[in-house]
């Protein structure tokens, strides 16, 4: 099985057309005529990731973020990220893919993976796909809870689900119903989500962020970037797992 | 005592041809020649600290952050901030100015007073304001431990003394000398230290910068937007309080 | 009645999707939920009109140009319009909304108006709306006199009708029967005009444009910005008297 | 005489340094090597002017305005002005050139001849020309009246001595002492004489300018473009006059 | 006949919609109402073919390239080309109108006539016009042989059906049998057919193009300008001939 | 030795401040910190090139165009030039450098090399680098002739010289003595030297520069890209050679 009949799979898990802005998702490093022996599933290509591929003898490696997001005018191994993880994925025979922002949107991806392990019910996407009308893909998930809880019980939820310490622009004793997701850094939604949630559950939220939001009726929540875009990500792995008679193994980033 | 003797003072303290690119700092509401009854200080002209200004008889209020970041095209005091603190403080007759990246550039700003607390020594600008080669002003601080330590003791003493969890890239057992600190959103300078600092302490990181830094001779700390800009931003309270015959107060920021 | 039913109306009067370029049409200063006890309606949201409204209890006024034009980053009261009148309203708590070159292309604007007191008939627009082929909403009028006449005799009748002093391009003696028009300021239509009509009637002319037109066919006439836009203007205050249960008052703004 | 000597000697009238912006002044059409028949100066090159020039048997047409100020793609002597006059100079081999803002910011140039005529004394530009601090260079002039006198007697004065209708932004009985004028288009200098000038004399101001004026210290008068740069304009073809031992002609324009 | 039958005539054979980017196709000098006596054909309204207009009694001349490609802010006729071709036109009274890329695009055009030149058969465009799948519009064409043939028997053609002596990016032996064509300078579609063709035809190839070309499957050759232009250039005149009643001639250009 | 060193070298030979725009010379693949065994030169990194280096035990190339033009997002060696290249020399640990438009305007660089072949005396730049009056730093060259000669003649010394076929703008008997030189694509210069030089000698002339050329007083030359630019770039390796202690190898390009 080559790359190209990869990329053709992950065209129907995670149409490119579901993509958000120039992301540059798809094939980075590597020919879509290489024969697959191993793939390899992660959240970001790093050098150490690479490394393990190595190690396992994997050549395909899938990851959430796209490993050159600045075109490069040079690689130098010894500058740092990402030319090193470049020259090391070119020097390793490598084939480097992501589904970023078109995995997010997807029906089913990050943003579905993520509002069902938060027991969320009825969601629709914070901004649908444009020309997609009633369908459930675009960026972030809208969903109600089965029954209305106190905030701080569901802060509780999350912590343990997600199992990260929740940063919040305010602690409230309250019963909620309505909650917004977004996987990974989800700031810039906050202005779309704060009249139609009580809870918006997202990460990387800066203090200007925070500022912003305290006094709002919608209590903003900042639950880590790997934590809340690893489960999709893994289930990704898994589907492609499904689909392929080939091993696919899940590849974990130390220390991020 | 009037505004525009205060914005004389602000001058010397923090020059505003110290501030970074079109950083809005300075008189954003109100007059020049509005008499002072009483300054506030503070990170940011939220609506709750425009209703403690209220509360205390204060007419004139200084922060870090400037209130209106992106000019403004409409005043709806039911959107939300910015322009629910703007109404208040037009309506409240409250004066509102800010020092933000000239006070983080100056000499004893907010990264001086960031790098004394941490007991660095030596300490000269990340990057210099242009034209001032040798002296003090400028973004961040690079300086030195007293004598070298331990890198987790270190993460002990910027925890106790910012109070605050502090985030790592990863947890290193090794000897440290040399620091760099910017208080505040500091995450576009990782790539000006990297090769001079062996830990970098700033707030605001994102994961995408924590996977870059992972493996990297330089550790990336997130310790707080808050906690690394308060201590600065108090000081210059302090500093105004000294100046002036007019009464100054710390006014704090609920749940941010 | 609350502010959110008027812009309903004002939609159906002149709908947003006329407006020309990024004209900030709408409401500027105001909540959409604050109750009307009074409508005001006037050309410019002056400083003057401003305290008119306050005087006759007026708290919602409808104007024909809209308040803030360039966003504002700085609110200085003392600094002139319109960040004068941007805090007067707010203080005063006066929403303050514009129907401006929507008011301008819609059927029974601005230029419907006008056409109609210079006995203008089979009038179509100059630029009409893109996709409403055949309607008459658009910028401008081009309409035809029910029997030619003198130019010279036209001129006294726009004289008189508007109560004005006509400034020309130039003065001739010959029959017309084609007339354009553009209340306010219309000298960027002249191109599209002068080979269809034998005189363009609209205002703030500039010398470069009287230079340029003289030796066309087609005479240009600066009829006033005031003149030629007031008729329309209280056409929309009466149209929102009929509808409303809310008293509306026209108010006059001083030496413009 | 050949072209090419005209153009220093306006160059040392009308320095090529002191145009604001890309102003388009020199030579627009024709050849430094002509050697010069007969000089005309006017204010536009248009179609009139050209024929008159023809008529007159001059072949250097020296104007205030520059002839092409939009580069053009095409030239229809049909399509109106500029391309009409383009062709009709190239057709006549008429050369032509323009001494516009480098002579109305020259000294002795259109601002200087205004501010003498209307009696101003202690001259000194709005807008010096940038790195001449000190010289008397730059765009419009602000200067004192001998004595003060009443508002409505220099209102008198300039309608007199400019043989024009001056429109005011209000009609004031105060005394007044300085006075800050700039000949032809002047609206954008406004909000910098403002604080310095109780009467502003320029031209081509249009209603939103005029509705911004009103209500400030500094009232606001458009006294004609041609008004008040004829005089400037004659001074030009004097100076060149009596520099040159060809015949130099004014050219009026009718009808502008 | 006028210039505006020619016009629509022209429209036909070579519509505007089918032009790539801005360029200035269509009339450049002269007006629609023009009574035309005798029409020119040429590759560039260079001075030298304008004086030939003037010698044969031409008063209309179709070029290939347009002849103000650049707006112009002067017309100095000493100062070269296109100014000086410029104002030797509108001396003359010589309307000039250009078919470029819009008869490069078009159905029998340019390209169409290249390709049978070159013994091409089922041919399609290498970039067809937007929005008209199906059809033979669009920049360039691919196209089979008749039946394979060496490389080097395919130079030979080429050179001697354009007498022209091709530089290539590389010389081999071998069968080919799909050629791609590009009348004029076709670097940029090299791109776009270097998967679909053994070799293709343009012209002002520049040595990086020809360096990145090197090993590539497709070999790129320069059959030059002139020579890929001119038949379908003289194709137009002979059309033009044939739908009008008026001599139509074709001028050669020296030494380009 | 490493390659910082020889960047060291490079800069004193050709100083980067001499390049023109954002030219990106300079280390494109490889670290400052490689051992140098043995040094390529050639005019372009292509996969040819860079396979010889690998044959010959080369690590590092020093190259006249840079590898890297427009900066990269993806890279599949299947996919051409530059990609295949840049994947080639990662894989094969070698560094790649390149001195282009800095050393196109070095004192000794490029031009000076091109101007001696062809017998140039008392040259200057064409266009001197901003800052350096009299000094001999700049693009292109303009020189004279020991003595005046018939312009076919200093013909055939060309293309003899520089072992190419020239292309010209036209051809002509008479005598000429000021030469403009520019290596490499010149053709943006024309109008610069038009007036000083009576032929000018570059490459990669396309049409339409060879069309305005046509009458003016100088003739313009295409004498090939590789011919005008290897002479100076083998220059460049003998003074490596020179100056190092390193085998220094010049790499001919097949084909281009």
């Amino acid at each position: 099985m080559t790359v190209v009949e990869l990329e053709e799979l992950l065209e129907q898990l995670a149409p490119a057309a579901l993509k958000l802005g120039n992301d540059p998702i798809g094939r980075c490093i590597g020919s879509p005529r290489t024969t697959i022996k191993k793939i390899g599933v992660a959240l970001d290509a790093t050098v150490a990731v690479i490394s393990q591929c190595v190690d396992q003898g994997i050549n395909v490696l899938v990851t959430h973020h796209p490993l050159i997001y600045s075109p490069l005018s040079r690689l130098d191994q010894t500058s740092g990220f990402p030319e090193s993880a470049v020259v090391a994925a070119v020097k390793a025979d490598i084939t480097v893919l992501s589904a970023h922002t078109n995995w997010d949107c997807a029906s089913g991806g990050i943003n579905d993976v993520l509002a069902e392990i938060l027991e969320l019910t009825n969601c629709y996407p914070i901004e649908p796909t444009l020309g997609t009308q009633g369908a459930r893909t675009g960026i972030g998930r809208v969903g109600r809870l089965r029954s209305p809880m106190m905030e701080s019980d569901f802060l509780s939820l999350v912590e343990e689900r997600l199992k990260v310490s929740v940063r919040c622009s305010e602690r409230r004793n309250r019963m909620i119903k309505t909650i917004a997701v977004c996987g990974g850094a989800g700031e810039g939604l906050y202005g779309d989500v704060k009249e139609h949630a009580d809870v918006y559950v997202t990460s990387d939220i800066r203090h200007h962020m925070f500022a912003a939001a305290y006094g709002e009726n919608c209590t903003l929540w900042d639950a880590g970037h790997r934590e809340t875009e690893i489960p999709g990500t893994k289930h990704l792995g898994a589907l492609l797992s499904q689909h392929l008679d080939i091993p696919v193994v899940w590849i974990d980033e130390p220390g991020v």
